[in-house]
């Protein structure tokens, strides 16, 4: 008898952002690993899985990607049902290729069940769509954790052709807005952070790419692990008309507008 | 007495990748607008809804972007309860932002359901994920439907730095691989096409940037319109290892290997 790993995409948040295929996987799970970014609510859906919390994030004790690969694999060699949970979706950073490789090569079945991105849907649920006619006709995703990643991902494009969302680049935007500013963006292109988008306590700023450096965050929103959003594009600009009527609250936080 | 207009994310096809919030609104609607990218599977969710095909595709009658806007307005005056239903996520191309103006204008109540994006999740169910650490750390997303388009945002990409994935491109296929060819793009970057990613006919064709000209599509998949997704970069590699356990099957079709 052997078991089953599913890689999950949690979504951005809000459990009914959730896909029915995920909430079924949780509700028939053995085993629940998750993140530091999925929402407590989302866990709430898991029937009476133990629940195993591997996130970056613990004060207390890390465990390692080795760890969440041997966890995964003997779990599963025992036949259980395992949900490897993640914010967003599974292969939208957050390692899941690198899981997906260990269950591969271990000979353990798995699944990847994609997720609602935060890429796409936190600039959507602040009013903000992240391609439009004559203004955006397409959009690029990066990691904002790590300048390693981010530099040379930003340094490949042309200035203002694209949207660009960057992803856990709170504790960055002063670098980030800088980069792009060297690199010929226009300081009056519009730009927004956007917080918890799905949840209730929401919020977003919204000013140009000159400004963005001086957002004053709290210390929790600006460190390196925060899960806002940056959005740099004239696409910002619709929130104007669209974020007002969105489904969930939008209010200036620590910024000039 | 007002209505509300939801403009939801359909998702990939596979109604089991629709979100639970999309699902509900779906059962409790009044009105449907669908386009031809949402899959037949997920329609069957709505309760006793009326439907209403506004797709670009329809043979015998087009209606106009300027219709759909005055249908949805209309409708939600009369206190209906309104889902205008879109492939993948209606923000990412699909002119979300063009009808969410719209709705904004005329002071109808609206909310935005995001979905799951064929952008990411069409790669991911052919064993492919568009980031991946040490191989990519970002990825682009454009929309193959019209040169215009497509090309000034491809040609805003500096040569191999992040994955570029192209929705509704595959009637362009030669004209995109050989501007990225002459872009700089070497030609054995690793490609692929994914049809239909999450329903059970879904096949991919994989090799390389030079070979993707040449790949021998059915004129039905090669169609301007289309919904196969195109993914050039590194990570496609990762699919060798990926696909055999990637929870749909995945077949080569029509190309060389």
């Amino acid at each position: 008898m052997s078991g089953l790993v599913s890689l999950v995409g949690a979504g951005p948040g809000d459990p009914e952002l959730l896909t029915r295929k995920a909430a079924a996987r949780l509700a028939e799970a053995d085993l629940v690993l998750y993140d530091a970014l999925v929402d407590p609510a989302v866990l709430e859906l898991a029937g009476p899985a133990q629940r195993f919390y591997v996130g970056k994030r613990a004060g207390r004790h890390h465990v390692t990607q080795e760890q969440i690969h041997r966890i995964m694999i003997r779990a599963a060699q025992r036949g259980q049902r395992v949900v490897r949970l993640k914010g967003g979706d599974p292969f939208v950073f957050g390692r899941g290729g690198e899981e997906a490789l260990a269950l591969a090569e271990a000979g353990v079945a798995f699944e990847v069940v994609p997720g609602v991105s935060s890429s796409v849907a936190a600039p959507a649920l602040a009013g903000i769509p992240v391609t439009h006619r004559g203004m955006s006709t397409g959009f690029v995703v990066v990691s904002g954790h790590a300048e390693s990643a981010w530099q040379p991902a930003l340094d490949s494009l042309a200035p203002g052709a694209l949207t660009v969302v960057v992803l856990m680049g709170l504790g960055h935007r002063g670098a980030i807005a800088a980069r792009l500013l060297a690199r010929g963006w226009s300081a009056q292109t519009p730009a927004a952070i956007v917080w918890a988008a799905s949840r209730a306590e929401g919020s977003t700023w919204r000013g140009t790419l000159g400004e963005l450096a001086a957002v004053v965050l709290s210390p929790e929103s600006a460190s390196a692990d925060s899960p806002g959003t940056i959005v740099v594009g004239a696409v910002v600009s619709l929130a104007e008309a669209l974020a007002p009527a969105a489904s969930h609250p939008i209010t200036a936080a620590g910024g000039s507008r």
